[in-house]
């Protein structure tokens, strides 16, 4: 058998263990080191393909790529790149080949979405075309949650232990000043176009009373009546309310909140930020004192809260990634497969790139409740063991001690440059 | 010796650890059955004190008050209710005698700020004066960090962690995506009067390059030009820029620059988020794609990633009231002394209310570095021993468990009704 170097790239926005997801990847490939040679990374992603800037991981200490293990956000840098269809631009994709070519590159292995799902499978065809194979493998990776054929995305299950964790956490606070302070917090998450996130922040409300008490999906059409005469019974009620609310949240006229104008003092249009509107809303209407979170990347970089289940599973479809690769799969993506709720018990299995591609998994209308403003008990069952179990990071002088690799260049082979 | 009861209340905006302290008075006076009986709480601080709304801590179990240790926030309710002079109001300085009189309370445990020290002083004052005497101790406590007479403030130093491990994930968030994506990231954080927690997200910075690049503080006039240039110089260094502001920012006119006039789409004037309002000068006149976060109250709720440094040191506070109580002193504090940095060592020392009532701490101008944008030497060794260690609550179904009290309430014995 002939040893052939792989080349993993990282995709899209990061999460808390993408790199996970790299340390399986390259431990399992060192481990099989009579198949596959050196595994390259992609510089930012598949630019660092295309523009042949590529990382030689093999330059990298065990313990580095160990530590990688509990270090949030993409080691060898990630980008928002969509290569477009194999008609109108065939060059991209034969410019990878020339690469691959160059390299002798005989896996590649792209940690995405959708989108990624997407890419691969098309240059796992054009190889084929070209006389030139490659074991084409997609890795799953998105906080959205929204991959179709795997039960849940590595990466979401982090995100949601954080915006479970931080909506109790802000609850306790709030709950003890309400009687004379503020009465509502505001907390905005991500998930622009589906409620997964949104939906995770409900995990915090176990008995009644606990915050979250109400929650605003993107799914749902905010309804400004109804959601104050909401946050009017919830304050009479318990004193207090704690809002978890979605970025992606909409108006009657199908626009994000967050797009309806919000202007600084220089007449700039400010981007950005539903939870202000929504606080603010609250006190012109109630009179509530109010405070508002904007978690943004903290919720999917924020690794020393990850959820050992996310890190298990991430770091498993890795190693899985590999394995199918030296078994000669291509076009697949390895999957997490829920075998039980309770005890919770997953495995690992195999999907077609082709059913993966460019699909998109929404929040199932019967995980939100009838009145739209939590979650029912099927959501409940659902998300519960996504959050099991912490994972610290190691410490040091107080603070996470997270890796930064050498990321050594791979000496370049070809004549062209390529320009993006 | 007659056993007389305490009352224990607690003050101002709360912390991940104020509770811990709360454990520490309630588990030391309850290993000194012989001198106190027992201790009462003022539901919502000292509102419940005057309206005579207690709660009786004797009906809670050895492990709920032991929970207390790792749950954030006030579990008996706080305020932000300010006793004005004796002279202007002697009638709720006498009420709280008349209260302490029928409850049998010879001990005031004040847990709070300055305000809360120039108010247990005042009752301590007035206690003699009527003839009722009671021992009043203030115990610190303010993530602001700004009061006199102790080394640091418990509550401050698991906010400075919170913020420290929050900017250093960001900052491997923005890195990996900066090529292609996001190259300014700006993270708001509390502290409107002194830069004490925007300091502390100058630890994440180890080494140089490490975010957070720029630090906005309370303490230097907010220059716009100078800010850009600081900007556009670390991402053409680096790459990216994370910055760290204070929500305290002022412009060259004095005022809060989240005060600057953001108006929503309905007119409404926008209050709070000076890193919404940063991030888009920078996108304005630099043109970099930006993200901001707004932490909020998840920085002083956030229990799961306390300082085991400040949990031990608000333990000790409380614990060192009640024997400071019980040795016959009144109108003291218990603080922190500081021993030495490397290694850190601490020892509760003793400070009369009356040299910290009233007063505040700036941050030292010599904690700013000359161009006015990060912390100096000299700061990183008082902040860097405040955010040692790890002390995480117990998890249940991946949540922090944290305990919610049956707060009992106490029987009212007196017949008129106080209106606060």
């Amino acid at each position: 058998m002939i040893k052939r170097n792989a080349i993993y790239a990282q995709s899209g926005g990061v999460t808390a263990v993408i790199n996970a997801t790299a340390c399986g990847v390259i431990e399992t490939a060192r481990r099989h080191r009579n198949h596959i040679g050196k595994v390259l990374a992609g510089r930012d992603g598949i630019i660092g393909v295309l523009t042949e800037d590529l990382i030689d991981t093999s330059r990298e200490t065990p313990a580095a790529i160990r530590a990688l293990r509990h270090t949030p956000a993409g080691a060898f840098g990630s980008c928002r790149y969509k290569l477009k269809g194999l008609e109108d631009n065939r060059a991209q994709y034969e410019r990878l080949i020339d690469v691959f070519k160059a390299h002798n590159v005989g896996y590649f292995f792209y940690n995405g979405g959708n989108d990624s799902a997407d890419t691969a499978l098309k240059v796992s065809q054009i190889s084929e075309t070209l006389g030139y194979p490659v074991h084409c493998i997609g890795i799953p990776k998105t906080v959205d949650n929204d991959l179709v054929g795997t039960d849940n995305c590595p990466g979401f299950g982090s995100v949601a232990k954080y915006v479970a964790v931080s909506i109790r956490e802000a609850g306790f606070d709030v709950a003890s000043m309400a009687r004379t302070s503020t009465k509502v917090f505001v907390l905005e998450v991500m998930g622009r176009h589906a409620g997964w996130i949104t939906a995770a922040c409900g995990l915090a409300t176990e008995r009644e009373g606990d915050a979250p008490h109400i929650l605003l999906f993107p799914e749902i059409t905010f309804d400004p009546e109804k959601f104050l005469a909401r946050v009017e019974q919830v304050v009479k009620q318990h004193g207090y309310c704690a809002i978890g609310v979605s970025e992606g949240l909409r108006g009657a006229d199908g626009k994000f909140l967050s797009e309806s104008g919000l202007k600084d003092a220089f007449g700039h249009a400010q981007l950005g930020g539903v939870a202000p509107l929504i606080a603010n809303l609250v006190k012109n209407k109630l009179g509530y004192k109010y405070h508002w979170a904007v978690a943004d990347y903290l919720q999917r970089s924020a690794r020393h809260i990850a959820s050992k289940t996310d890190v298990e599973q991430a770091y498993a479809v890795g190693k899985a990634a590999v394995e199918l690769a030296i078994k000669g799969r291509n076009a697949v993506m390895p999957v997490i497969v829920r075998k039980s709720n309770r005890p919770y018990k997953w495995a690992i299995g195999v999907a077609e790139l082709k059913d993966i591609a460019n699909r998109e998994k929404k929040l199932p209308l019967d995980f939100i409740s009838d009145d739209g403003f939590h979650i029912t008990a099927k959501c409940r069952r659902y998300l519960a063991p996504l959050i099991q179990g912490e994972d610290p990071p190691p410490y040091k002088n107080g603070l996470p001690a997270y890796v930064k690799l050498k990321n050594a260049a791979v000496k370049k082979k070809l004549r062209d440059e390529f320009k993006i």
